[in-house]
Protein backbone atom coordinates (compact mmCIF):
# COMPACT_ATOMS: atom_id res chain seq x y z
CA UNK A 1 0.00 0.00 0.00
CA UNK A 2 1.11 3.58 -0.55
CA UNK A 3 -0.53 6.38 0.68
CA UNK A 4 -1.67 9.42 -1.95
CA UNK A 5 -2.24 12.99 -1.12
CA UNK A 6 -4.03 15.32 -3.47
CA UNK A 7 -5.83 18.28 -3.12
CA UNK A 8 -9.61 18.46 -3.74
CA UNK A 9 -10.18 21.21 -6.06
CA UNK A 10 -13.92 20.02 -7.46
CA UNK A 11 -15.90 23.04 -4.87
CA UNK A 12 -18.68 20.57 -4.73
CA UNK A 13 -16.79 17.68 -3.28
CA UNK A 14 -15.87 20.37 -0.56
CA UNK A 15 -19.58 21.03 -0.35
CA UNK A 16 -20.72 17.40 0.29
CA UNK A 17 -17.65 17.24 3.19
CA UNK A 18 -19.16 20.17 4.68
CA UNK A 19 -22.78 18.87 4.00
CA UNK A 20 -22.26 14.98 5.22
CA UNK A 21 -20.48 16.49 8.64
CA UNK A 22 -21.26 16.30 11.74
CA UNK A 23 -19.10 18.42 13.66
CA UNK A 24 -15.71 20.80 13.19
CA UNK A 25 -13.04 21.43 14.82
CA UNK A 26 -12.46 25.34 14.67
CA UNK A 27 -9.23 27.21 15.87
CA UNK A 28 -9.41 30.64 17.27
CA UNK A 29 -6.93 32.88 18.49
CA UNK A 30 -6.69 36.35 20.87
CA UNK A 31 -3.41 38.33 21.50
CA UNK A 32 -1.66 35.77 19.82
CA UNK A 33 -2.96 32.74 21.78
CA UNK A 34 -4.44 29.96 20.13
CA UNK A 35 -7.36 28.07 21.40
CA UNK A 36 -9.35 25.37 20.06
CA UNK A 37 -12.92 23.71 20.14
CA UNK A 38 -15.17 20.82 18.47
CA UNK A 39 -18.59 21.96 17.76
CA UNK A 40 -21.50 20.18 15.97
CA UNK A 41 -22.72 22.16 13.00
CA UNK A 42 -25.36 22.54 9.83
CA UNK A 43 -23.88 24.01 6.77
CA UNK A 44 -26.06 26.23 4.90
CA UNK A 45 -25.15 26.54 1.08
CA UNK A 46 -27.09 29.68 0.25
CA UNK A 47 -25.30 31.88 2.16
CA UNK A 48 -22.12 29.72 2.07
CA UNK A 49 -21.81 29.42 6.44
CA UNK A 50 -22.09 27.12 8.97
CA UNK A 51 -24.96 27.54 11.94
CA UNK A 52 -23.73 26.46 15.78
CA UNK A 53 -25.33 25.86 18.78
CA UNK A 54 -23.28 26.80 22.14
CA UNK A 55 -23.72 28.54 25.23
CA UNK A 56 -24.31 32.01 25.37
CA UNK A 57 -20.96 32.45 27.19
CA UNK A 58 -17.55 30.94 27.61
CA UNK A 59 -14.29 31.15 26.22
CA UNK A 60 -15.29 30.80 22.20
CA UNK A 61 -17.26 34.31 22.89
CA UNK A 62 -14.43 36.46 24.76
CA UNK A 63 -12.18 34.90 21.54
CA UNK A 64 -14.26 35.86 18.66
CA UNK A 65 -15.21 38.90 20.67
CA UNK A 66 -11.67 39.96 20.52
CA UNK A 67 -10.57 38.42 17.38
CA UNK A 68 -13.67 37.04 14.77
CA UNK A 69 -11.13 35.24 12.58
CA UNK A 70 -11.24 31.95 12.78
CA UNK A 71 -9.92 28.97 10.90
CA UNK A 72 -11.16 25.42 10.75
CA UNK A 73 -11.51 21.63 9.90
CA UNK A 74 -14.06 19.16 8.64
CA UNK A 75 -12.82 15.81 8.41
CA UNK A 76 -13.89 12.50 6.97
CA UNK A 77 -12.05 10.26 8.78
CA UNK A 78 -11.68 6.86 6.67
CA UNK A 79 -9.48 5.07 9.16
CA UNK A 80 -5.60 4.27 9.50
CA UNK A 81 -4.23 1.59 6.94
CA UNK A 82 -1.23 -0.43 8.13
CA UNK A 83 2.19 1.13 6.35
CA UNK A 84 0.66 3.81 4.89
CA UNK A 85 -1.65 6.24 7.68
CA UNK A 86 -4.13 7.83 8.22
CA UNK A 87 -6.67 7.73 5.22
CA UNK A 88 -9.23 10.98 5.17
CA UNK A 89 -10.49 13.70 3.01
CA UNK A 90 -10.95 17.13 4.92
CA UNK A 91 -11.98 20.81 4.26
CA UNK A 92 -10.06 23.82 5.57
CA UNK A 93 -11.81 26.82 5.66
CA UNK A 94 -11.29 30.36 6.79
CA UNK A 95 -14.03 32.91 7.89
CA UNK A 96 -15.68 34.95 9.98
CA UNK A 97 -17.33 33.96 13.61
CA UNK A 98 -20.30 35.57 15.35
CA UNK A 99 -23.09 35.94 17.60
CA UNK A 100 -26.18 35.56 15.94
CA UNK A 101 -29.21 37.54 18.53
CA UNK A 102 -31.81 38.06 15.97
CA UNK A 103 -34.43 35.35 16.89
CA UNK A 104 -35.39 34.46 13.08
CA UNK A 105 -32.04 34.19 12.02
CA UNK A 106 -32.19 31.90 15.11
CA UNK A 107 -34.86 29.42 13.97
CA UNK A 108 -33.30 29.57 10.64
CA UNK A 109 -30.16 28.51 12.13
CA UNK A 110 -31.74 25.67 14.15
CA UNK A 111 -33.71 24.31 11.11
CA UNK A 112 -30.09 24.14 9.02
CA UNK A 113 -28.20 22.48 11.80
CA UNK A 114 -31.33 19.97 12.87
CA UNK A 115 -32.02 18.76 9.23
CA UNK A 116 -28.08 18.39 9.11
CA UNK A 117 -28.02 16.34 12.21
CA UNK A 118 -30.89 15.01 12.71
CA UNK A 119 -33.13 11.71 10.93
CA UNK A 120 -36.43 13.13 12.04
CA UNK A 121 -35.78 17.35 12.55
CA UNK A 122 -39.30 18.00 13.18
CA UNK A 123 -39.73 15.37 15.94
CA UNK A 124 -37.29 17.38 17.88
CA UNK A 125 -38.18 20.55 17.16
CA UNK A 126 -41.62 19.51 18.11
CA UNK A 127 -39.83 18.57 21.24
CA UNK A 128 -37.79 21.24 22.26
CA UNK A 129 -38.10 24.13 20.29
CA UNK A 130 -41.73 25.29 20.48
CA UNK A 131 -41.42 29.04 22.21
CA UNK A 132 -39.68 31.95 21.41
CA UNK A 133 -38.07 31.95 24.34
CA UNK A 134 -36.18 28.88 23.88
CA UNK A 135 -34.90 30.60 21.18
CA UNK A 136 -33.77 33.65 22.79
CA UNK A 137 -31.99 31.61 25.91
CA UNK A 138 -30.22 29.44 22.54
CA UNK A 139 -27.03 30.89 21.76
CA UNK A 140 -26.12 30.37 18.12
CA UNK A 141 -22.70 31.20 16.25
CA UNK A 142 -22.65 31.77 12.25
CA UNK A 143 -19.36 31.37 10.18
CA UNK A 144 -19.39 33.08 7.40
CA UNK A 145 -17.13 31.48 4.98
CA UNK A 146 -14.40 33.31 3.43
CA UNK A 147 -12.15 30.61 1.76
CA UNK A 148 -12.09 26.22 1.48
CA UNK A 149 -9.49 24.19 0.38
CA UNK A 150 -9.45 20.47 0.44
CA UNK A 151 -7.75 17.17 0.76
CA UNK A 152 -7.77 13.77 0.51
CA UNK A 153 -4.88 11.03 2.05
CA UNK A 154 -5.76 7.86 0.57
CA UNK A 155 -4.34 3.88 0.26
CA UNK A 156 -3.79 2.72 -3.44
CA UNK A 157 -2.32 -0.87 -3.97
CA UNK A 158 1.44 -0.67 -5.02
CA UNK B 1 -32.03 9.77 25.43
CA UNK B 2 -30.13 12.77 27.25
CA UNK B 3 -26.59 13.93 26.84
CA UNK B 4 -24.60 13.86 30.03
CA UNK B 5 -21.73 16.72 29.87
CA UNK B 6 -18.14 15.91 32.53
CA UNK B 7 -15.06 17.08 32.69
CA UNK B 8 -12.40 14.17 32.54
CA UNK B 9 -10.24 14.60 36.01
CA UNK B 10 -8.50 11.41 35.94
CA UNK B 11 -5.36 11.98 34.53
CA UNK B 12 -4.92 8.53 33.50
CA UNK B 13 -7.97 8.62 31.55
CA UNK B 14 -6.30 11.72 29.65
CA UNK B 15 -2.89 9.60 29.26
CA UNK B 16 -5.14 6.80 27.57
CA UNK B 17 -7.05 8.96 25.50
CA UNK B 18 -3.85 10.85 23.89
CA UNK B 19 -1.85 7.11 23.57
CA UNK B 20 -4.53 5.61 21.56
CA UNK B 21 -5.45 8.19 19.53
CA UNK B 22 -4.24 8.43 15.57
CA UNK B 23 -4.10 12.04 15.04
CA UNK B 24 -4.65 15.25 16.39
CA UNK B 25 -5.72 18.71 15.75
CA UNK B 26 -3.94 21.39 15.91
CA UNK B 27 -4.51 25.65 16.25
CA UNK B 28 -1.44 27.93 15.52
CA UNK B 29 -1.54 31.38 15.52
CA UNK B 30 0.92 34.06 14.00
CA UNK B 31 -0.37 37.72 14.29
CA UNK B 32 -3.33 37.33 15.29
CA UNK B 33 -4.39 34.86 11.83
CA UNK B 34 -5.42 31.29 13.39
CA UNK B 35 -4.26 28.25 11.44
CA UNK B 36 -5.05 24.55 11.56
CA UNK B 37 -3.52 21.04 10.57
CA UNK B 38 -4.32 17.67 11.45
CA UNK B 39 -1.31 15.36 12.39
CA UNK B 40 -0.63 12.04 12.92
CA UNK B 41 1.25 11.39 16.08
CA UNK B 42 2.26 9.48 18.96
CA UNK B 43 2.37 10.30 22.10
CA UNK B 44 5.33 10.02 25.17
CA UNK B 45 4.38 9.59 28.34
CA UNK B 46 8.49 9.92 29.61
CA UNK B 47 8.26 13.44 28.22
CA UNK B 48 4.49 14.44 28.32
CA UNK B 49 5.27 15.64 24.54
CA UNK B 50 3.57 14.66 21.16
CA UNK B 51 6.25 13.41 18.27
CA UNK B 52 4.81 14.15 14.34
CA UNK B 53 6.17 13.55 11.71
CA UNK B 54 6.44 16.37 8.61
CA UNK B 55 7.49 17.63 5.40
CA UNK B 56 10.82 19.79 6.79
CA UNK B 57 8.78 23.27 4.98
CA UNK B 58 5.46 24.62 4.87
CA UNK B 59 3.02 26.83 6.65
CA UNK B 60 3.03 24.86 9.94
CA UNK B 61 7.13 25.75 10.31
CA UNK B 62 6.17 29.88 9.41
CA UNK B 63 3.29 29.53 12.27
CA UNK B 64 5.36 27.74 14.80
CA UNK B 65 8.43 29.92 13.78
CA UNK B 66 6.58 33.15 14.53
CA UNK B 67 4.77 31.70 17.71
CA UNK B 68 5.37 28.33 19.57
CA UNK B 69 2.35 28.18 21.38
CA UNK B 70 0.00 25.42 20.22
CA UNK B 71 -3.73 24.31 21.42
CA UNK B 72 -4.35 21.07 20.29
CA UNK B 73 -7.43 18.13 20.39
CA UNK B 74 -7.61 14.63 20.28
CA UNK B 75 -10.80 13.15 20.12
CA UNK B 76 -12.28 9.53 20.50
CA UNK B 77 -15.70 10.17 18.19
CA UNK B 78 -18.29 7.83 20.08
CA UNK B 79 -20.52 8.79 16.92
CA UNK B 80 -23.72 10.68 16.94
CA UNK B 81 -26.67 10.04 18.85
CA UNK B 82 -30.24 10.79 17.48
CA UNK B 83 -31.70 13.35 19.82
CA UNK B 84 -28.72 14.18 21.76
CA UNK B 85 -26.09 15.09 19.72
CA UNK B 86 -22.30 14.14 19.23
CA UNK B 87 -21.27 11.84 21.72
CA UNK B 88 -17.19 11.73 22.36
CA UNK B 89 -14.46 12.18 24.91
CA UNK B 90 -11.59 14.63 24.60
CA UNK B 91 -8.24 16.37 25.48
CA UNK B 92 -7.40 19.27 24.80
CA UNK B 93 -3.87 20.60 25.47
CA UNK B 94 -1.80 23.83 25.19
CA UNK B 95 1.89 23.27 24.90
CA UNK B 96 5.06 24.33 22.78
CA UNK B 97 5.69 22.93 19.45
CA UNK B 98 9.23 22.67 17.98
CA UNK B 99 11.27 21.65 14.85
CA UNK B 100 13.45 18.61 15.95
CA UNK B 101 16.88 18.80 14.68
CA UNK B 102 18.58 16.05 16.87
CA UNK B 103 19.24 12.54 14.35
CA UNK B 104 18.90 10.41 17.75
CA UNK B 105 16.18 12.32 19.05
CA UNK B 106 14.48 11.82 15.61
CA UNK B 107 15.12 8.30 15.64
CA UNK B 108 13.69 7.98 19.30
CA UNK B 109 10.60 10.47 17.95
CA UNK B 110 10.11 8.15 14.72
CA UNK B 111 10.28 4.91 17.44
CA UNK B 112 6.97 6.31 19.33
CA UNK B 113 4.73 7.62 16.43
CA UNK B 114 5.35 3.82 15.11
CA UNK B 115 4.74 1.91 18.46
CA UNK B 116 1.34 4.23 18.83
CA UNK B 117 0.37 3.98 15.44
CA UNK B 118 1.60 0.94 13.44
CA UNK B 119 0.69 -3.39 14.69
CA UNK B 120 4.23 -4.08 13.42
CA UNK B 121 6.23 -1.05 13.56
CA UNK B 122 9.42 -2.67 13.14
CA UNK B 123 8.68 -4.07 10.08
CA UNK B 124 8.18 -0.03 8.87
CA UNK B 125 11.18 0.69 10.18
CA UNK B 126 12.74 -2.35 8.47
CA UNK B 127 11.66 -1.00 5.41
CA UNK B 128 11.81 2.50 5.38
CA UNK B 129 14.28 3.88 7.88
CA UNK B 130 17.24 1.86 7.70
CA UNK B 131 19.39 4.66 6.91
CA UNK B 132 20.38 8.04 8.68
CA UNK B 133 19.61 9.31 5.66
CA UNK B 134 16.64 8.86 5.67
CA UNK B 135 16.15 10.44 9.32
CA UNK B 136 17.80 13.58 8.08
CA UNK B 137 15.91 13.87 5.49
CA UNK B 138 12.10 13.71 7.31
CA UNK B 139 10.75 16.40 9.50
CA UNK B 140 9.65 15.77 12.85
CA UNK B 141 7.94 18.04 15.38
CA UNK B 142 7.80 17.63 19.05
CA UNK B 143 4.92 19.71 21.65
CA UNK B 144 5.54 19.76 24.88
CA UNK B 145 2.22 19.48 26.08
CA UNK B 146 2.09 22.43 29.30
CA UNK B 147 -1.26 21.84 30.42
CA UNK B 148 -4.40 19.21 29.48
CA UNK B 149 -8.08 18.97 30.39
CA UNK B 150 -10.95 16.57 29.26
CA UNK B 151 -14.37 16.37 28.53
CA UNK B 152 -16.54 13.49 27.99
CA UNK B 153 -20.20 13.64 26.33
CA UNK B 154 -22.28 10.46 26.21
CA UNK B 155 -25.82 9.74 25.33
CA UNK B 156 -28.15 8.08 28.46
CA UNK B 157 -31.52 6.76 28.28
CA UNK B 158 -33.81 9.20 30.51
Amino acid sequence: MRRIEKELKDKQDLKKILKDGKYTIISLCKENEPYIVALSYGYDESKHALYIHCAKEGQKIDFITANPHVCGIVIEDNGYKEECGQTYRSVVFRGKMEVVRDIQEKKYGFDVLLNQLEENPNTIKNKFLKKDETYENSGMLRVDIIDITGKEEKAESQ
